[in-house]
């Protein structure tokens, strides 16, 4: 098409470096326009990459790439980055299986330098690899790009804190839009609006500068007094700014849709001999109004349609089960508490956070000091739940050792989009909650299998136990349910006829599901099998071990990383009661998972029902 | 004694409120002395504890416990707290089995309202207990009192950013004596430096304010100019530190020995309705020549002299046989690097920091920014080396995952205390380590026995592995070695005669120790074992596997969680190759382990020589 006629002539970063202003522009027009027709296909993340359009663009004016790199934390915004370092043509394909993945990876192209996915990473990342480029004697400059959502991680100030002492160039740039997925929260958050409003700090400094030494107006005395009297003032003045008390030089804050002056400050950036941070103002979804209004939703998105901003509607998932249960048991006890990491729409907790203000905990991504704070409003009396996605769990694991489970208090984990999730990868993937919540003394677990057995879990969870608890479910909707199941309270279920069967199957959660798919097959192919339906996955109960020990073969699903999961565990249990048959365990063995649908990736893992049913006939005959 | 007068008359903070200022200083010289006393005998925190006398008498002068509530960050520094709430009688039995914690501990007193021992929680818990205060309509104030050292930590931030938008009372205490272990490092440890110096901040601020408004050598338009050209100049003297910017009003930097003052100080934070931090600079081992003098040693100490504070010299130990090695590497291969969180000395790395001091980095107590910004030095071409106790390592457990496994990076983890500690207790074992990577995919475990083994693992870790890989070893010095046996390269060891074998103890690290006492001791009863040493404890090699298929009974001994650990799998992969015989699994079942010396809690935990001979026994008769 004629008008992406710049876009189609960029191969490399070299190629913006010859444009003009008014080319590079335009070439930023073409590049949203772009990056909303990918994303109205395939999904992914709208409303920050066309908040950063200019940024990626100034930022390949001005650097080096790959001799200089650029570490993007999170990576969701990278698809600029992406369209302009050679990847425009296979961004059709990203976020599909064996395509671009919807965030930097390392194996992806030389122009990302560090993977990412989780939060807060960059600082820490880009200032390592800075590190090794002083060791190596070589040339180039690392710059972290990180959003103020980011920053409320403590990953991000423990990379500052570091890098702060540092006596080089090293580049964070502060991409602030004052959103993470949601409005973003916490003081550092209203502690940058307010230089938000600063106009031209730098300009500004420039005038106290005047107004304290040279002015005429401040007479000799005047100027003495105040130096003199208050040996912080110039200090002050000159540490205007946290990130300056932290080490960085400051500049900002910056249009981040004026190319122009985004290329002036980076380029004054580049230069200095310290560590510097440039705050970037960016409106989260700019260009396209539908984002621009409503950047929660346009944050993360499934297809959508260009012309009218419309997009597909949930048909119910787990997260908003969740979110109705969490509800109707805090209407009837003040001690329930709701906290989230940044995710309240994710994690289904909008109702919640309405209905009762008070008790609802938005902490910002900080997912270990969720959990630490949780302990302290156990400990307290009070009877917190914290919703968080399975691979963001992975940031609270000492936490929930050491503030959690050690002290007994009864910390509720609602474990979201645990198992596979699709398209965001392997980042994303919630397949070490199970292994990793497994060996920790005083943890139970529950797993849901439909939407029918959150309530019922979540209220054991809160109700019936004195220790950590979790609550995992999976993202998305749920699986087939036989008609003749009917959900219980029980730890574990019992499906299917046992009597006279040689073959079980034991699994949880919607696996479940795949199970029952498989048995029904089977059974038109003469092969009987029963279904140990685990709904309590730690501590196993032992009547459950003693039903699988009458049986010639068990075949253990899961849907988690084989090496510490339940399987393991079941096994080792068999065999302390002196189990004679074959066990036969599918889980995940020792990989992480690529980016595909949840089917796709059940199919590979064997862990559908296909598999199930092919594993079963082999042994069986 | 005489002396003691003031110290034997307290059983409540009730009692110190009646006490004049003379009183309280006379009480505090007690209580140094009592201090001193107990450590020289029981070992432990001594120079953190003499640093905080005055400030806790303060605390408790001024807050009324348990109504008001105090949380110490990491606890090892509440000794005064407990000789003040009713725990003096009980000092002696600190640290040792069955008595006191080293830290505040939730069941051992309702003056401890939460349990601490890693760094950087408090704030968090403080928000957390606060919070719990005011949904249940409770009266009584919160207080956190964190070192600078804590503050370096994520979690601290996360905490601070949280609890900065409160609109309430909130009182952190900062006890900035400059050090973590070690001399403190980073930007905020550098900017506390810098307001430390400061003198009465308060005084100064008013002063400012003066020189601005109201003192007439000042024109009107002087002000005017300044005020107006830099509408920030006036936020900025307000808004004077860090803290200010992060929403919490500042008081300091007071003197923290200065009892006087503090009540003072504390007593304005007391009553403010908004977050608030105060300032306190206290002398690290006040009061004691040879801990002012030697802080670092004396930080965490074995018993010693008090007259001459001569303290024990450790026989080696597995960390300076590391801190060896490593150096050894290092002289050779300029791509090694070191990297500590604030642990330089108790990770062996002293030497290495000053040989190579461009490649030693102390990051802090940020253990996971160590992490990533290990990956971004191994993305870079380095070979980074973290050497991290195996309890502060959980703290890294998704940056392991996330920002090194995931993407291949040849990360080093050298983890020191893996397994029992001894007196630390619960908060510090390290019994998770294993677990915990054992799920975690592109992972690999080396577990040395002896002194020797650890240069062949550690070389064998970083030139023959292409995965984040781990060396752990155990606190303190290496047990029992026989004299037959030879260190070897071999990812396992056969020790003893296998031929007409029945019973095989497979174990590895210094269990190995324990298993040969055990198979000598039973020797002599006419039972014969082999035993199976794994060097390489994940993957678990298949010859090893196959090697115990052919015994009848096979006992494995972890030191470390059952769930999740090497036994399990072993056990597993035993039953995928159809294993006919019995496999007896010892290890640490779903529980935290108490303080103890190591020996006692191997004995309680029955993986001591006695109990794997016991246990053996039983089985075969």
């Amino acid at each position: 098409m004629v008008e992406n006629c710049i876009l189609d002539s960029i191969n490399s970063p070299e190629d913006i470096k010859k444009l003009s202003l008014e080319s590079l522009n335009k070439l930023c027009f073409e590049i949203r326009k772009k990056i909303i027709e990918v994303v109205s296909k395939n999904g992914g993340h709208l409303a920050s990459n066309l908040g950063v359009v200019e940024l990626t663009v100034a930022l390949h004016k001005v650097f080096d790439c790959p001799k200089d790199q650029l570490v993007w934390d999170v990576g969701h915004q990278s698809y600029t980055h992406k369209i302009l370092t050679g990847r425009l043509k296979q961004l059709d394909s990203i976020r599909k299986e064996g395509g671009l993945a919807g965030f930097t990876r390392r194996n992806e192209s030389i122009f990302d330098p560090f993977s990412s996915g989780h939060g807060s990473t960059s600082i820490s990342a880009a200032f390592g690899l800075l590190n090794a480029k002083y060791l190596k004697n070589e040339q180039g400059k690392v710059v972290a790009i990180i959003g103020d959502g980011a920053l409320s991680g403590g990953l991000a100030y423990e990379g500052i804190n570091n890098a702060g002492a540092y006596k080089k160039n090293f580049i964070v740039v502060l991409n602030d839009n004052k959103m993470s997925i949601s409005t973003n929260v916490g003081s550092m958050a209203r502690y940058l609006s307010t230089i938000r409003t600063r106009n031209l700090y730098l300009k500004t400094k420039s005038a106290v500068d005047k107004a304290l030494n040279n002015v005429p107006i401040l007479g000799y005395a005047a100027r003495k007094l105040i130096l003199k009297s208050t040996s912080t003032v110039k200090s002050l003045v000159y540490n205007g700014t946290v990130f300056e008390s932290l080490g960085f030089m400051y500049y900002g804050p910056v249009d981040g849709h004026n190319l122009s002056e985004l290329i002036k400050v980076l380029q004054v950036a580049k230069d200095k001999d310290r560590p510097v941070l440039v705050h970037v103002k960016t409106v989260k979804g700019k260009g396209y109004t539908f984002a621009e209004k409503n950047p929660k939703i346009f944050h993360g998105i499934s297809r959508f349609d260009i012309k009218t901003g419309e997009h597909g509607i949930s048909l119910g998932d787990f997260s908003s089960k969740f979110g109705m249960e969490i509800c109707k048991l805090a209407e009837n006890d003040q001690r329930i508490c709701a906290i989230t990491a940044a995710m309240k729409m994710g994690t289904g907790l909008a109702e919640f956070s309405e209905k009762f203000k008070d008790r609802f905990f938005d902490v910002g991504i900080a997912e270990g000091h969720a959990v630490t704070f949780a302990g302290g409003l156990a400990a307290g009396g009070m009877l917190p739940v914290f919703a968080v996605y399975s691979t963001f769990l992975q940031r609270s694991y000492d936490q929930i050792i050491h503030d959690a489970a050690l002290q007994k208090l009864k910390v509720v984990l609602a474990i979201d989009r645990a198992g596979i999730v699709g398209e965001d990868g392997e980042t994303h993937q919630g397949i070490l909650d199970v292994s990793f919540l497994n060996s920790i003394p005083n943890v139970e677990i529950y797993s849901p299998s439909f939407f029918d057995e959150i309530g019922i879990m979540l209220k054991k969870a809160i109700y019936e136990s004195e220790n950590v608890v979790a609550v995992r479910y999976p993202r998305g909707a749920e699986m087939y349910k036989p008609t003749d199941f009917i959900c219980s309270e029980k730890p574990f279920d019992i499906y299917g006829d046992f009597l006279n069967c040689e073959n079980l199957i034991v699994t949880y959660g919607r696996l479940f599901s795949q199970a029952c798919l498989a048995k029904e097959s089977l059974s038109l192919k003469g092969v009987n099998v029963c279904i140990l339906k685990l709904n309590k996955i730690k501590p196993i109960e032992k009547d459950a071990v003693l039903f699988a020990k009458q049986f010639k073969n068990v075949f253990f699903f899961e849907e988690s990383m084989l090496t510490g999961g339940v399987g393991e565990s079941f096994n080792y249990e068999l065999s302390c009661i002196n189990f004679n048959g074959t066990f036969h365990l599918t889980a995940i063995e020792n990989k992480f998972v690529a980016q595909a649908t949840v089917m796709a990736s059940l199919q590979k893992l064997s862990l559908d029902a296909l598999s199930m049913e092919k594993i079963i006939i082999e042994k069986v005959g």
